[in-house]
């Protein structure tokens, strides 16, 4: 059982809790393999996806997950709605709650915004990615994949590359690993690289050689389009010779790492495409275990506001 | 049972209708209480949500209405569809009606749309809200609000505050709360009040203190910011200083009064952020009223589509 | 059963297993009839309808056709998705499916593009459209019409009218028309006429009243707005004048001729409203039968899925 009726961040999870959702999760990959994939555990319940960013690949995966479950699913995409009429984003999430949900799962552009509801909503709360802060279920289905491969998390050397400043999932991923007990690398250039990393308990180094050399698990992170050819990135073409995933990089890494990708990838900017599609990519299992993890959260949380109500 | 076949305005409503629409979603909002939210009335019946203007609140509240009444829901935003491509609206919803669902609720913004459509079409219509004409389940959602309060439509003194130039709501409230023996009182600008107020059987005024004076219920419609900085109000702040809901105002209305607004509210310019979350505003059960209506709508009607078809 | 696990095109098809669709979605058209519409032969499957061009009609259609199987739908339009992020294609579509998806129903503005996808990707694919090269959906769901009126596909005289050069359902149509033994006329001013329709057993001719003499179905294709007043056409006067279908040409045709469209029609350009409406149109029964018709290739594929996987 959870402590908290919501899921905010990594940071509120305990090393048990972490442990319960991932166990949770693994019961729930049986269901993607059955010919009928469906489950009546939320058969009644109304699950609202309130995207205030657009997001097609989260999105989609949690709204899988629901119909999975049985749930009813709403999908509100707020860019064009009444936000842009002038009302506050209380308003827009105490309306939604006022046709009495039960679960809201919500992306949105500013930090805390979830956090800032759960306190002054009644709602169940999925953070699906806040602003730079966090995006729990992604680090979740991360640290579920690297169990799967590696049978435990402690011990275990990972290296997240790429740009690490405007990422949440850097952020929650950081926060689980060091609360399961692996040890973190975290590589970018120095104008990506937060000033603060070591504080996290994470090892910096802007030498990508080094953050892969012996590495158990290598955690590509995409760079965004809007950064490159500005301030942060002198050209795609460089960053991908200095920062780039290649095949002879993995060569340094320990010979059954694997490799691992949030999405979506920039094939020859971050990573390269022999690598993304090689023996040791696991992208596309993160992002099937992705649905197994969201539905292991909406139902330990289902459950849990079935208790408090 | 209702007399028509569809839902185009309150105008074709008697008051008898309007009373059982009313007695129906109260037997509805228990639904919402219990924690499998669901019951099997329209299970196999398809219901198209077709807006041509943007709309989170009314489509939403409308989708978890099908949702718990079992119906299969389809909605269209239509902005960016065949209409773009040429078809005329009549071509678009013959088209969808040809795929034989069981009801249509639709926005558009011309005024008439869906009577229009209702006389063209075999299937059932539902206005959820036509150019500056009628939005027949808001005034149906504000009377079963009002009615939960205070026992009674009759003899109540309502004042409606705001834009009621541009208003739907004011329409469709005016002739419900006249149909059940309210008395209403309007009040704007002299820029946002229409001329034939009077001939609706309503007290036009430009005070808000007259209108407002010993009334049961103060309904405050939105200000829409394309009519500020412009034509009809010289200021968001003079327009607040004049005609905005303050706590000041609001004792001098009845000590039980009711405050409300169909949302989404500008906080600030056409109410106190004090009055909004205050303790006379049922603002938010205004909101939860609507998904209960809207199935007792769906539900009437979907009685009288089986019987008449 | 069909040999193939997609329908990417009428090419695949022989004429046994178009004759196995047809008959399929006339046992289909009986369930658009009942009060309730639903049969739980899919329930349990997801389809995901994914969309790269804007589609109001066909992917409704679809998605009314899922659910009347009780599949569980998930719609996703690109255009404003993760391929605006720099993401592939092929990168989309396999993060999709790694959600194990039953099938995807795809529409994209490239020719070929799902056919490279059915290489590539495990899923069943369905091609709801593909650039200007196929739209099997459309010709099945045409030559179901016709053959509810004409009990025959074979010997019948089938012109079809208008913008040839761009329109994958022309190449549909003939491929499927032809392989079933129908005579097929096409008509269309020079610019918008293919260079070798003669070789795919079309009769080319630039005249209407030559076309449509002694027809038993006439099939007018759209003209897109965005090819008039340009370099195909002159004005939509002059097409109207030299092309369009009026009470006076259909008077050609034999006297049980039906009148076809794919639509959204442009009233007045390629047809004369008096003709879209009259008694030899059954436009509208083309978007009823469409949804039977998607109903049996959905159908046939899952059980095609079932036993190859």
């Amino acid at each position: 059982m959870l402590n908290s009726r919501h899921l905010l961040g990594i940071a509120d999870l305990t090393p048990d809790e972490i442990a319960l959702i991932l166990d949770t999760a693994g019961a729930m990959t049986e269901i993607a393999a059955r010919p009928i994939k469906k489950v009546p555990t939320l058969r009644g319940r109304t699950v609202v996806n309130l995207f205030f960013e657009p997001s097609t690949r989260t999105r989609t995966s949690f709204e899988v997950a629901e119909k999975r479950l049985s749930a009813d699913t709403l999908s509100i995409a707020v860019a064009q709605s009444s936000v842009t009429k002038g009302e506050t984003l209380l308003d827009t999430v105490r309306n939604l709650e006022a046709m009495a949900p039960d679960m809201i799962v919500m992306r949105h552009s500013s930090s805390g915004a979830p956090h800032l509801l759960a306190r002054l909503c009644r709602s169940v709360i999925i953070n699906a990615g806040d602003g730079m802060h966090e995006h729990p279920t992604q680090a979740l289905l991360d640290a579920f994949t690297i169990r799967e491969h590696k049978q435990r998390l402690d011990g275990l050397k990972i290296a997240i590359v790429g740009d690490l400043l405007h990422s949440r999932v850097l952020r929650s991923n950081v926060q689980l690993l060091n609360k399961m007990g692996a040890e973190v690398w975290a590589c970018a250039p120095p104008t990506l690289m937060p000033a603060d990393l070591a504080r996290f308990g994470v090892r910096p180094t802007t030498s990508i050689d080094e953050a892969v050399g012996g590495a158990d698990v290598i955690m590509m992170l995409r760079i965004q389009h809007e950064r490159m050819h500005g301030h942060f990135i002198p050209s795609t073409r460089e960053y991908f010779t200095l920062f780039g995933l290649t095949p002879e990089r993995v060569a340094r890494a320990k010979s059954d790492v694997i490799i691992m990708h949030p999405g979506p990838m920039n094939r020859g900017v971050e990573i390269d495409s022999d690598v993304a599609d090689g023996p040791y990519s696991v992208i596309l299992e993160q992002v099937a275990n992705g649905v197994a993890v969201r539905m292991a959260v909406l139902y330990l949380l289902a459950g849990q506001e079935t208790v408090t109500d």
